[in-house]
């Protein structure tokens, strides 16, 4: 905790974050480049001491029961195994659903009673508080994701905390959109004019559910999160049950900071679940549960959407993504940048491209025209310079695959004939980890069953089509029916980049065209790139815009007589 | 038509707007009074022959086919009877449901090409076209919803016209409030920054489906109609089968304006339907329809919310309103204003007031304490003040009774003991109609089942709490329990107030405080009043705000790299 904070008052929050609130809500009209926290996880940045501090930090932690001072049973759970191998042993505290219901709604009057203003000042305070233990996040991240060390400090720490940020900035203008009063005159000819006095409060809807994934248990979090807390929601924050730390974290430092600042730390709650009790259905279904905040599989946000109807209902699934390769002046680049791709974390990304689809008629590039046998060739030599030389790089990459049923899923699909077989990688410092290079089949078009279900994990599909058309009408087919968070394409033909891109907004998925360099089709960046449209099956919600965060509070107002001037 | 506007051009149309457009979003942000189009008949506003050029535009509909140039299948529908009793015999064009989808859906591409200021510009054109016609749309309003000649000029006119404005405004911000490309810019330390280019393109739903409802064709459906449109969709307007002359003008204005401004009229048609093959749940399932507004009964509201899942639904239903009368220090002030409220079009408005609570121990006023008693008696007087003196001057008010089923409860109810009872009125010029004063029955707190449901129509209840608090009690749990679009407190005392406001907070309900002049609990004004607050029973959203809007679109970004400086 910074001592400098530890005392601020509620007025000096509000100082302190102002000129940062309005940079990032600039920001978040003008889409040019923003972060609030420094994704480089340099000494020079975050301090000589950082990283060993943050180890430190995360090493005290396993092994202990983590006391938040909230609602408990006095029971402890917590099985957490990292996809590294190590058994965390962290355990939280347990409590009802219905004790954790009632202390947030105890908690509401209060919060929903402060300012827009002052929430969102208290909500970047926690991403500050939360940035500055940002080494020991990336250690509970990666040890709960598998992703590797660096991209574990940098999308769920700075990445997932600008996110929060872009809530947050979303948030307080759609609360401030509206004038707080007004004096209202209606004027009556030569009568003197009606005059009313008007309030209008936005009032959040109460109790906010986030429901936490295993993969980016912040990343995914923080938007709904930030977006409830500032519209004046209290939050109850369920994990995933193997990707509890993260949040209990995250949970740890908002209630530092909600009692700080004068307010009832229940404000945000964490729902840490015995692994025989789910309880996301029974939270999501309760009456008292407002909004939900959803990132996992299609079939239980479909369910959520079809059964918690009495709340707002964001939800973020999954799809099949897809790259057209049609023609490219850069055809090196292209090939690493897809290299890159399917490799980063074990494509275990929901952006994650699954399907590249080749014209049989060749790839014209700057080296001559490729066949789809050649692609896959020059495919196989892209991952190979990315992951072959040196197996540290390579798991630094790959990061650890996270979960049985991915490394089920991957056997099965190496089974049979591989166009680019997938193999283990072993590191010393992690002898139990499950580390692996993408597997990629090869498939015709017309074999629609094997690629037009969503492969999570290390496993992509070259899909090779009749013509360039077939291949845009493949993706926008696919699109409108299993969903997709990614699109790209390479071409030099600007009429067909033309068709592509009417083609992505007609199936609501955004686009990326002819990434060679240093930007990938699985990555957004917040106050940029929306994160998933809304506008197809694999989510119903973007990261972020109004429609994200206008829903989670309405205005009330009150209106009298104004007395006669 | 305006022969000045009829060869206007797009460019033309957007210069010609700017001005009010900018306006209006302003009034939108301050919610002081503004109003685009006057609500005054007066001929020194609409000129001395607009009155009966409007008289005889309606006179010359009777009895025709209104050929609206679009889809038909041959056949001719309409079997409007006015509630004054002329047979209107106006026949509409009927097609098959799928006709109409499929014609709007070919129309929606070039819409959706259009950029959000064109088509505000051509929705804002629209609408200047309808307010040069509000005479003839005052009559079609009158006939087909009973209301009184002035009320159905203001209400279904000028009014609603700013509901659609406002909602024009909203609809634009909303678009605009992103850049709709930028240049991004990643510095990389000492390596050339990462560069990419963005496009941000809005993209509608496709196809919006409006339903309106018989008492107000235009004021409930404008909201909805223009948000759709404004945002890229094609609008298919589903009228009530007794009111659809209203919206039939409407739907033929706006096919003028966007055939003369180069696009395709089919972006808005109509859906009239026989009155065997009731259509709307077919249409609101249809997998092309994307967007759903609908105002009506709440059964039929929640079956949309429950059935058109694959649909964005907003809807406007029903609930129980209420005023507390605790005390005053203007006792005339406020009967004479709650029974214009209980009068106007017979409170056949979704925001009239049905419960009136009195605490047993009396209501403190500038002229001594009344009992429950004291009060029913001189708010009997207060009605005979405004109804009992002149037959047409009460008429003018009370409008006509809408259909059998508001005529069939009204007689039921006034069947039992009346605190006050309903007379007839008769007025020479319309024989027929039906028209009552309101019926008040009186009724202990406790016999909850008389009054926990809506009477729609002129019936009202007094009811007697023990105390004022049990007031704010039932007046808060009955909001929570069947919703509520309106709610008012009389009361002298602040802390009451302040308690009054703070459950209406916790209700999400719109508070209209001592209300004793010309502003009454059942009306709300376009762009400072929200009407419905989305956060109880009655409502899922509200005239108009960001959450109204924003979901009716989604963008979807394109984006690549820029090439280095």
């Amino acid at each position: 905790m910074d001592p400098a904070v530890a005392t601020a008052t509620l007025p000096e929050l509000i100082d302190k974050h102002a000129d940062l609130l309005a940079r990032a809500q600039r920001a978040t009209r003008t889409r040019e480049y923003f972060s609030a926290f420094p994704e480089s996880p340099s000494p020079r940045v975050y301090g000589e001491d950082a990283a060993a501090a943050g180890q430190s930090a995360f090493d005290a932690l396993l092994g202990t029961e983590l006391d938040l001072g909230q609602p408990t049973d006095g029971s402890w759970v917590g099985e957490e195994v990292s996809p590294y191998g190590i058994a965390l042993g962290v355990r939280y505290p347990h409590a009802s659903n219905d004790a954790l219901l009632k202390a947030a709604l105890r908690a509401v009057p209060s919060w929903q009673g402060a300012t827009p203003v002052q929430r969102a000042a208290v909500a970047t305070e926690i991403l500050v508080r939360i940035n500055a233990r940002s080494f020991e996040m990336a250690h509970a991240v990666m040890h709960t994701s598998g992703q590797a060390f660096v991209m574990a400090f940098q999308a769920g720490g700075p990445h997932a905390q600008d996110r929060g940020l872009e809530a947050v900035a979303y948030a307080l203008a759609e609360q401030e959109r509206h004038a707080a009063s007004v004096l209202w005159e209606k004027p009556q000819g030569k009568r003197p004019p009606l005059r009313m006095t008007k309030t209008f409060t936005p009032v959040s809807r109460g109790i906010a559910l986030v429901i936490g994934c295993n993969t980016f248990p912040t990343w995914n979090s923080y938007p709904g999160m930030f977006a409830s807390l500032v519209t004046g929601n209290a939050v109850i924050v369920k994990p995933h049950p193997r990707a509890v730390l993260p949040l209990a974290l995250t949970v740890s430092i908002a209630r530092e900071v909600l009692t700080e600042s004068g307010f009832d730390p229940d404000v945000v709650v964490l729902a840490a679940e015995r692994t025989d009790e789910p309880i996301a259905a029974e939270l999501a279904t309760d009456p008292r549960v407002g909004v939900i905040d959803f990132t996992g599989s299609t079939a239980f946000g479909e369910w959520l959407e079809d059964n918690a109807r009495q709340a707002l209902v964001y939800t973020e699934k999954a799809g099949v993504n897809a790259v057209i390769v049609e023609s490219t002046d850069d055809y090196r680049g292209a090939l690493a940048n897809l290299a890159f791709t399917l490799s980063l974390y074990s494509g275990q990304m929901c952006t994650t491209t699954q399907n590249v689809y080749v014209p049989k008629t060749g790839v014209a590039t700057d080296e001559g025209t490729k066949t789809p046998d050649d692609f896959v060739a020059d495919l196989a030599s892209a991952l190979d310079t990315l992951l072959g030389q040196d197996d540290a790089k390579a798991a630094g990459i790959l990061g650890a695959i996270v979960d049985d049923d991915v490394a089920r899923r991957l056997e099965q699909a190496a089974a049979g004939p591989a166009a680019i077989p997938s193999r283990p990688i072993e590191v010393d410092a992690w002898p139990d980890a499950r580390i692996r290079t993408p597997l990629v089949l090869r498939v015709d078009a017309g074999n629609r069953d094997a690629y037009a279900q969503e492969c999570f994990g290390p496993i992509s599909f070259v899909v090779e089509t009749e013509t360039r058309d077939d291949a845009v009408a493949l993706l926008e087919d696919l699109t409108d029916e299993v969903g997709a968070l990614t699109a790209g394409v390479y071409s030099t033909d600007e009429e067909f980049l033309d068709e592509v891109r009417t083609a992505s907004l007609r199936a609501g998925v955004a686009l990326s065209e002819n990434l060679t360099g240093g930007v990938f089709v699985n990555q957004t960046t917040a106050f940029s790139d929306f994160h998933a449209t809304g506008a197809n099956r694999a989510a119903n919600a973007t990261y972020t815009d109004a429609h994200f965060v206008a829903g989670r509070f309405r205005v009330i107002e009150a209106r009298r007589h104004a007395p006669p001037q």
